[in-house]
């Protein structure tokens, strides 16, 4: 293991949100799955990420989420809470009530919608830094941001005590690897993965833990997974991720004609948790929409496969 | 002039959002300014805009600038608030709230962050449009929201009666034209272009009218070339717009090695603006910077050459 | 009319590459198409562009067809051709071929495939210069080549004497607009619109001339619009440019389901000139594909409404 | 290891191609490179890729490399040939070339600089495939060539015989688990990775071998750690890594204010050889430009860090 004892390690999921039919927060499906997930074994959760639909959700919708998450946590593992804004003082706003509604860390992504200068970023994260006082994560995720967060920008954060971790969600495995190598003498620095299909080889490569939205959908196996790259069994981590990997194809149950990346992957985690009994309806917030019929057949012939129906 | 009676034309300036130095609204500032341009001249005031630093406020703050703007008003010309949030539910809230403080119009951008469809980029508009009881603008900003509205989406919702016109900061002219060329049977359509440097040349193809940044600096010189252009006066439209384009230089002052796009226009909107004694202070929001001295000297230099100061 | 005195100015038409059926190049219709353009009253002929379908034909097909644009051309108009490759040495080995094989000029985009810095860009370009004994026309066409000529970049070599003008076909006209306005005191220098749907606009605001691929279809068309903004009747210029506009819907015939944009625009364009009697087939080069017959009706619909047929 | 029996498996050097001051091939520094590369015991030699310099080089320069590299090699390994070309025609032109010249294998990426849609990709590997009697492999790169290769696309291509392999340089490693992990079946198939710093763990993901620009530097390090992964010694394989990846920074040496990607890239492997003795000189191609002393000086620090000087 690293000898810099992250602070966050092991399976953090990216926590869904469940809905009602007609958008509001599903408390009681939302309580059953934290509780489904910390039975698992993971090591914490990560509210109001991008699989949380942060974005889909307004405030009052939001802190209702992150309320009910951090009670049914009970303490029992680390809530991280997203704070998913367009510029500083939107995210400071966003933390500081995610500081009172109990959230032991914050998430935090570059800048969105403005046009901003890598000196502007850089900027951003010692504002958020100098005005919260909770842990803090760059979450990496040009997909959604258009911005990269680079290995020299995480590492230099990290160096002054501005940022706790990086949650990468870049796809960009070279990059973690730069960060996961040189951020080796940082004390308490977690390095994640939210990449639910390289978790055996980013661990491999040196990272902490793993963010991945599909271990709502199989906690179990990614707790599995990761004991194994703990123990240094490389070929059941391997044969674990092949599995899982098999699994992730959810995503691609939503039509690809009628579908954006966002519907086409919470849809498919929301839609596996109702089959799986777990959360009471797949609903997604607009405009995203709810899997159909034939595509949810598909996701549950997926879980078949796996054994998880 | 259209055949289609837009029911906005002419100069429609994105307002900027005065703030003090410790980042609160400058609310004398502000009606200073909305009296500065509606005395120029200016058939509309945009508030909240990428301009105005929409994504750069807290909810309270953004109120705060919509309901000076408005009261500024005092309805001698129409106040279009931008509603700049990531997706509909979040988009919906922010509309009725500029509803509520009396805004006449709404301006709505296709969805961001989030990882969207064209087909559920259709359903948001259809959506905020039912859930919106004022006219509704599409805000083509695909440099912010990393969604381009293409022509034939733009001209459907307008057919449909879901749009009522379109703000277009695409930088794609060609794709402009064929909205306004196709668009012109739709009666009250508004086909504006946010582009301060081709005003002549779109209005020359048929644009409705105009929101450009620069026109918060030289709301006079913007509605002179509107007038030029609408007695088809083009040689004259053509020398206004050239003296613009080299006014337009202003955003080149700050450093593009320190400072990103959006500090280089709102910072040097505001930094003439306060050198014109229009409002009191040049501060920009957080992680943006505002102009340094030097950059300040720049910016006043091209004033002088535009005869503004 | 500019006061610099460009070199090339009015319609330079990128023109079209007839095929075989089976590939090779169709002389007989090119020499055809020359021909067709010249009486229409064209100021040059810009063989080997993207419409040229350059970067689809060997080597040896480039040469023939430069050979035939060069013959048929004889004199009456300069012939510019297109060196489109990857980097410094294969553009030099293109242009002096090109050289060779009689050309009045040269046009050089920006490297591609390779990741080019700008300084990089600036050292390609002059070190083309210094190799050529040509005029050398920057080609903007980041759609292609993933790199955007910069207006400060392209107003620096052509001080220097490194470039004598510019073919947008970038789809910013703010960036062309700069170019135009800067590039006034720079005797020869030429600056061209690639965009078929606001040559009136960009012609308002100070372009020399046009360069669309449009006007392999409709030359008169767009010899009668330059005509219009040469003598000051703008409106007249709208008129013509609206009808052509309208007539560019025909790249859109093909389906977006299983073309690309070169398939759209140059697939559209040859069987317009086909169903004209100019040329001989509307063969495309792979993996491009050949518009289908229904495709074809719809282009030949919007030759009739322009009546062109 | 994989139960498909891969034709190309282990370290496959993308060889850099040597060059003269005066730009032309070194033929005696590239006959010293291969045989440097094959007593290192690497499996394969990959000519004429994007480390080769392949866009830089004019045709007569790519047909003399290739030449260098099949001789020296004198058939101790297979020689793969890069057939970078923009689209089909010209592809197949230079994959006939490198036939004749004795390759053993081709490698193609998707059309650039064409906008091309998904089926013409399609139709272009199958083109090829029709049109020339060696393997062929798909080049997925698209921080060139601007299009991703699908795992669907890639995997369809497999299964009908199209392509032998993938070589993956997209820094997707998600969409290459996906690959490796559905290929599992396919006779034959070669799935290597092309990203310096991720081969151990894309090794565990499945894959069959590598093509890292740095083995052209240190070509015993990566067939140590080729050999700990098929050993199942994973924890070597990572220190092997790790020591790998912390040599990687040489492409750090080359400042990004004046070099672009690719000569951070080629530049610095090209010094590092020079400095170790292999290659006589580190000239590179124009528009890039060789390391400067004080950037040569750097890479030399990193080479002593590693064992390496």
């Amino acid at each position: 293991m690293s000898p810099r004892k992250p602070r966050f390690s092991g399976v953090i999921p990216p926590v869904v949100t469940p809905l009602t039919p007609d958008g509001e927060i599903d408390a009681a499906s939302l309580e059953r799955l934290v509780e489904f997930l910390i039975e698992a074994g993971v090591s914490g959760l990560f509210a109001l990420g991008s699989s949380g639909e942060a974005v889909f959700l307004t405030d009052a919708r939001r802190d209702k989420a992150l309320e009910v998450v951090v009670r049914a946590a009970a303490g029992r593992v680390p809530v991280l809470a997203g704070c998913i804004e367009t510029t500083t003082g939107r995210v400071i706003e966003r933390a500081e009530i995610a500081r009172k509604l109990g959230a032991d860390a914050v998430v935090v992504t570059a800048p969105f919608y403005a046009r901003i200068h890598p000196v502007e970023v850089d900027r951003h994260f010692r504002a958020v830094r100098a005005a919260v006082d909770l842990p803090l994560l760059a979450y990496d995720v040009p997909v959604s941001v258009h911005t990269k967060l680079t290995a020299d920008l995480v590492l230099s954060l990290a160096a002054d005590g501005v940022v706790d971790g990086l949650k990468d969600s870049s796809g960009d495995d070279v990059g973690f690897r730069q960060v996961v190598l040189r951020a080796a003498g940082l004390a308490g620095f977690s390095a994640l993965t939210g990449h639910e299909v390289v978790v055996d080889a980013m661990m491999l490569a040196g990272a902490d833990g793993a963010v991945p939205g599909l271990a709502n959908v199989d906690p179990h196996g990614y707790v599995r997974l990761l004991r194994a790259c703990a123990d240094g069994r490389w070929a059941d981590a391997k044969a674990e991720q092949d599995r899982l990997t098999r699994l992730f194809r959810i995503v691609e149950a939503a039509s690809p004609a009628t579908a954006g990346g966002s519907t086409r992957g919470v849809g498919a985690f929301k839609t596996a948790l109702a089959l799986r009994g777990v959360i009471g309806h797949a609903a997604v917030a607009a405009p995203m929409r709810e899997l159909t019929a034939d595509e949810g057949r598909a996701v549950a012939a997926h879980l078949e496969e796996a054994g998880l129906l």
